[in-house]
Order: structure tokens, then sequence, then C-alpha cells
């Protein structure tokens, strides 16, 4: 089949719009890979003529094509990116960063949709096609944060899909008033409710999981629970979101972020909280630990628990730090996790792209006919590589369009091999 | 004073030969940096006229010009930089890589000294001015790799400094022999004598540490030590280092790599050796501590003990990952650390800059009169700002002239605002 040939599928006739050619697939292919309607519509061998009459072809000459990246967990809400440097003005401890926020973001002179415009092009650039974020409801600002994500989302919806969980940062029941808020979020536009912490934050762990899971249930949405707790107190609530999760037939649709609690325990703790988590299809996103001990990866795989990973603060007012490169996150994570060997780095690239795809839901994930058309190049010479070294993002593609190139987005996708865009 | 006129220091009279116009300075002054004989001249104001006549300016137009990074703990002979992809092969325990090491590295297409200038240029590519790099001294290879990392280091002489420690990977006292190959590589040019677990590895800390400092004594050279062993037996070997040091005047002069037994002790325990380190002049380098627990870095600097960073590992046999950017280093140990306060974040800056700087015994550092002109630019409003998103490094320069401009080392060494170079 030649490039300019019209192709079938899903009986759905459409013409080939462009060729990427020359292409190192993930699997060590060289191939060119046709593109229709914002989807791969091909993938033929590279001894192949690259194109056909009058389509567009955009030579990548080897360059490793690679899924467009899943950052599963971000705060969108809360950066300070666009801003000249704001310096860290909470005390070190949570519940000072919680009421520092009430008082630095309502004041910045970024409004919440122009900074999260900012972050999801930051790492758009980075080769970041799926976006979990969290943003902030509560009582002082209600579903403000959320409309301000909303509105960036649908700003950058060329750009990558932002799913968005409805995140109690405050607390639940210590806030009355913050579950109706949560609900409302939900109805608003948030695709899962979010929970935290809620022994050391709500004193009240029944009420705020009972509260959280009934929403669940009723809106039919999934869950992202923040769980910092240290030690058998994180465990005692890994146990009791597992149960919930079972009873409400949750199973797939439930997320803990961090459980900093599964890299504090021994491992026969740990494992015990593995077991039930995989039995109960509660899944586990790591941002990397940072002055925590690192969850137990291998283990956790190895007992069935779905395991991704995530940038979380990026320059923002809980953190200096961050870049947005999922990527560079997901080589932090390897080394800290001792993976060395090429199969033990390909799980800390399945932490961003396959299994997070599986845990955030997003169907058709990968390189292959029929799915959208999103995807990264880099300079290496193998998956391992490029996780380990994650030289820089080359090109960026979004539904068949280009919407990045060397480091920084386009201001609107641009159609590959047709004009300025691209290395053609 | 204009950037044309002759100045006078050390009773030598030298013309302006370049000058960095609008720098941002670490201090936050915008300036102009007048440079001669590869050292700084002048730093004036930027309200004064930038050049004089013939004299070639650089305009920085507001960039933070930093001081060259430090960095302070490499492997130059074990990088496998400029090879295509070689998947890590050793078992998962220290014995194993230093074993296949042995295999691996004398069958590699390309020889020490060519590795070893690709990642002093990768190094250099990201900022970096000064590198202390372990090299191996084994009965198997004799001073070949040392021989190997000397050869590119005259070759990169123009673009940064390279510290040599001869390193007995293979053990000391379990390898007879060793010991005369380590006096002969400080004869060949090591400038510290290296040393390793001297319980997990040889068995007899006695023997090993007696004999190293035997050495440094008579050759009146510095030791950094690798100290890998956890918990009560790391710090057995912490106080036996202290104490040699003291016995023989070698304070200032001794550096403890790793430390990983300082992250994983009780605090009380951790303080004794932080007292016994600090009042034996005995410095810590850390690169960030991988799987371990990160020593407590804040603890320690109170305690006066010089700390200071490094990659350690790039691409190397040892570990897949590592970059060659020690200022996205210091950012991942401030994360671990969780420094998040400008001060700080200014701590992590410190340990790849003015600690390691000290550490190392390198003079005159710093963006100052008289100093060599070793600095980077990037786009940054300040110093946190630069370390915590550490942002592509723009120009690199190494004694006046530019080496390395996004991201790449240059072929040769090149004249600031003298023709192609730089972004005038």
């Amino acid at each position: 089949m030649s490039a300019s040939a019209v192709i079938q599928g899903d009986n759905a006739v459409t013409a080939i719009e462009s060729v990427l050619a020359n292409a190192l697939l993930p699997d060590g292919r060289r191939a060119h890979v046709d593109l229709a309607g914002g989807r791969v519509a091909a993938i033929r061998a590279a001894a192949e003529p690259a194109g056909g009459t009058g389509v567009p072809v955009l030579d990548l000459a080897g360059a490793l094509l690679l899924p467009g990246l899943c950052d599963g967990h971000l705060h969108l809400d809360k950066t300070l990116l666009g801003l000249p440097w704001v310096p860290h003005q909470a005390e070190p401890n949570r519940m000072s960063r919680i009421e520092t926020d009430k008082k630095v973001l309502p004041n910045l002179p970024l409004k919440t949709a122009e900074r999260a415009v900012n972050l999801i092009r930051r790492c758009v650039a980075q080769g970041s096609a799926h976006l979990r974020t969290h943003v902030d409801i509560d009582l002082e600002s209600g579903l403000s944060k959320l409309e301000g994500v909303l509105e960036a989302r649908a700003r950058c919806a060329e750009f990558a899909t932002v799913q968005i969980v409805a995140f109690p940062q405050s607390g639940v029941m210590r806030r009355p008033g913050t579950l109706a808020l949560l609900d409302a979020a939900v109805g608003a536009g948030a695709a899962l409710v979010g929970g935290i912490d809620p022994l050391e934050i709500d004193r009240d762990p029944k009420g705020q999981l009972d509260g959280i899971f009934a929403i669940a249930e009723r809106r039919g949405v999934g869950l992202d629970i923040h769980l910092h707790e240290p030690g058998d107190m994180g465990l005692f609530n890994v146990q009791e979101i597992c149960a919930r999760t079972r009873a409400a037939g949750l199973q797939g649709k439930v997320t803990i972020s961090h459980g900093f609690c599964l890299g504090d325990v021994p491992e026969r703790k740990a494992r015990a909280a593995a077991e039930a988590m995989a039995a109960a299809g509660v899944a586990l996103v790591t941002h990397g630990a940072a002055g925590w001990a690192l969850p137990p990866i291998a283990m956790l795989r190895q007992a069935g628990v779905t395991v991704f990973a995530g940038n979380d603060d990026i320059r923002d007012t809980w953190s200096p730090y961050g870049t947005g490169d999922v990527l560079a996150r997901a080589a932090l994570i390897g080394w800290r996790a001792d993976f060395r060997r090429d199969d033990e780095v390909m799980i800390a690239y399945d932490l961003v792209t396959d299994a997070a795809a599986r845990a955030m839901g997003i169907a058709e994930y990968g390189i292959k006919v029929g799915a959208p058309a999103n995807f990264f190049t880099v300079a290496a010479d193998c998956v391992p590589e490029a996780v380990a070294g994650h030289p820089p993002r080359q090109l960026v593609f979004h539904r068949g369009r280009i919407v990045a190139e060397d480091g920084a987005a386009l201001d609107r996708p641009a159609v590959p091999g047709a004009g300025r865009a691209g290395r053609n």
C-alpha cells in the first residue's frame, strides 16, 4: 500500500494526510507511519516508498518514535509558570502549605487558566500527551480553580488530553460543605473524585471515604486519593480504600496517589497491602517519593498492582522544583528503584506509558493502526536509552499534528511535512 | 574604567580581550564583565558603556551568569558515551559490577581516552568547569585507565579541569599489589588516593586505611574514599577515617564519597559522626543516594561538615542513568532533602559551587576580579530559579573562552564576541 492510497476501517474511508517516514519504532523496526484523521492509518516497512502523490512526508531520519507520554499526577492550578520567580513561602509542613495556597494563589497577576496553559504547554513540549491533574476544591475558592483548568484544557485541546480530579486539598470532614462542592465539581467536568489523608487531615477516615466513594458511585466516576500518611496509619487507609473499591464495584477506577506508607513498612506488610490493592484493582501513582522512601515498585507490580507515575508539583506553591519532563521523572524513579538492566528500565518506561494509560482509562494507547497519532521523537537507539538519558524531545505530535518542536510548544498545531514545521 | 583600558594586577598589565556585557550576576546586579588573560579583569556597572575601541563585546542580554559548576564525583573511565546503547550486564550487587567491568571495559570499540573525552565534553556542555573523577586502579588493568583519563584531560585542558582519584575499585588488601599501584598512580598524575568499603570489600579496615593514608602522607596528597557500607558498619569507618585524618594532619584534604550510613542511622548517631567529620575536616560528597536514604545534608552542614555533590555514574557499566548535568543533580538532591525555600535551594546550589570548590581545593573560585573566567549562562531571574528548573545552558565559558553553546561543546574554544560563537 502506498501512502496516497485510501484506507478503510470502521466503514470510514479516509485519505492519507501525511507520512512520518523512516521512524524507529519502540520494537526496533524501521517504518513509515501513515496518518489520517489524526490517527495511525498504516505502519509500513521502511523499505517501501515513503509517500505518494501530493501527500506531505516528514522524514524522521531514523529518530526513535515513542507514544505520547502520560503524566499521572499534576497540580495545574498551583503552578507559578509564566510569573517571575516566586520564592517558596510556606512553613515546612503540609498544613502550612495548604493555608499558604489560599493567600498566594488568588492574588497572583496571572489567573489559573493562564498558568495552567503554561504548564500544559511545558509538559507537551516534553512529549506528554495525557495529563491527570488534581484541582483544589475548597470552601474559599469553590469551583473557581476548576473553571480555570477547564478553560486551559479547552484552549489546549489540540495539544493534550487533561483528566481532572476534584481534589479536597483542605480536607473533607473538617470543612463541612466540601462534599457538596466535590459533587458539583464532578457535575462541572471533573472526571474523578479526590481525597486526602483521611486520618492526618480529616481525623475521620470513615467520614471522608464514605463521602467521596458515595459521590463516585452516584456519579459513575473513579477516585484518586492523596495518601501521604506514613507507616501503619497509611496502610490502614490503603485497606479501607480497597474494601470500599470492591464494595462499590469500582475495580480499575481507583488510584492511590503517593502511598508513601508502602515504602516505609516492612516488606511483609507492604506485600499484604499490595495484595489487597491488586485484588481491588486499586492503582498506585508515584512521583518518585522525594524525601520519603520509594514504594516497592517491582514488588507491587509482581503482586498485580498497576503502578504509574507523574511529576506532581512543577514550579508551584508547594515546590520550586519540577520541569514537566515525565520521561526524566521515569528515569529518576528507575534510578531510585535500582532498575539497571534493560528489562528493568522498561518498567520505568511502563510507568509513564502503558501502565499509566491503563490506570487513566485511556483507550487506544500506543503506536498502532487506528490509534490516535500521539507521539514524540528523540535521538536514541532504543527505548532504554531514551528513558535513561531522556534526551531533548525533537518533535511532539498530537492527533497527527506537530504540537511542539525542540522543547517548545507551537502556537498552533502544524501538519507534518507541510511547510515550516519539522525537520524536513 | 572602560573596557579598552589596560588593567594592573599582580604586577601584570593586560589588555582587555573581550567583554561579557549585560550579565545578571548571582547577587542580582547587572554588570559588564571584562576578560583578560582568561580571567576576570573587571566587573563594571551595566550603566557604563559595554566596550571600547576594537574590544569584542558579547551581549548576554540579561542572562544569568553563574560560576562554572563543580562535579565532585565522576567515573570517567567507566562511561559508555559515544557507543551505541550497551545494556547493563552486571548482577544486582557491587561485586558483580566490579567483575563485569573487567570483562566489558577492555573490549569496547572505544578506548578509555575517547569515552572520557565524550563525558568531559558532555559535562562541560552543561556548565561544569571542574571535575573530580575516580579512575580504577587494579591488578588487571594496572595504570592503563589512568593513562587514558590523563590523555582525555590533556585533550580537554581548555574546557575543564579534571582532578583524578586513584581508585582501588577491586579492593586493596584482598588484592596484594594494589597499594603499590595506587602509589604509582599518584606518581603518574592522580591528585588523590582512593579507598573503598574497608569492611565489606576488604574485610580489613585497618590494613586498607593504614595503607592508603600512608601513601597520601608520603606523597603529600589528599584522599577520597568510597563508603557504601550501611549503618553502624559504615559509621565505624567514618570514625576510623576521621581519626587517621587528624593523626596525619590531612584536615581539609579528605573526602568520604556517598557515606550512605549517615542517612540510615538514628539522628543521634549521625550527629556524632558529623561532629567527628567536622573536627577532622573530612568532607562528604553525595550523588543523591539513589536507592539509599539521603545523608542529612542540613545537619551535616550545621555541624560544620563540607558537603558537596557529583553525578557519579553517567551511562556507564554501573548505571544506565545520568546526563552529566550537575545542576540538575543539585536540584534532585534539593528535592530529596526537602529544600523548598530560596535559602534552602541555595544550599543545593552550594553543593555544586562554593562548597565543592572548597572541598576540591580549587582556588580563586567564583565570579570575581582576578579569578579564572569560568562561567555559564541560563535564562533565569535568580539562582534559586536556575537550580530548581535547571533550564538549558546557553553559553559556557572556560578561561575566558566560549567552550559550549546550546548544550553542545565546541570543537575548540572561541573568543566571546569575536565572530560566530555566542548570541551576538
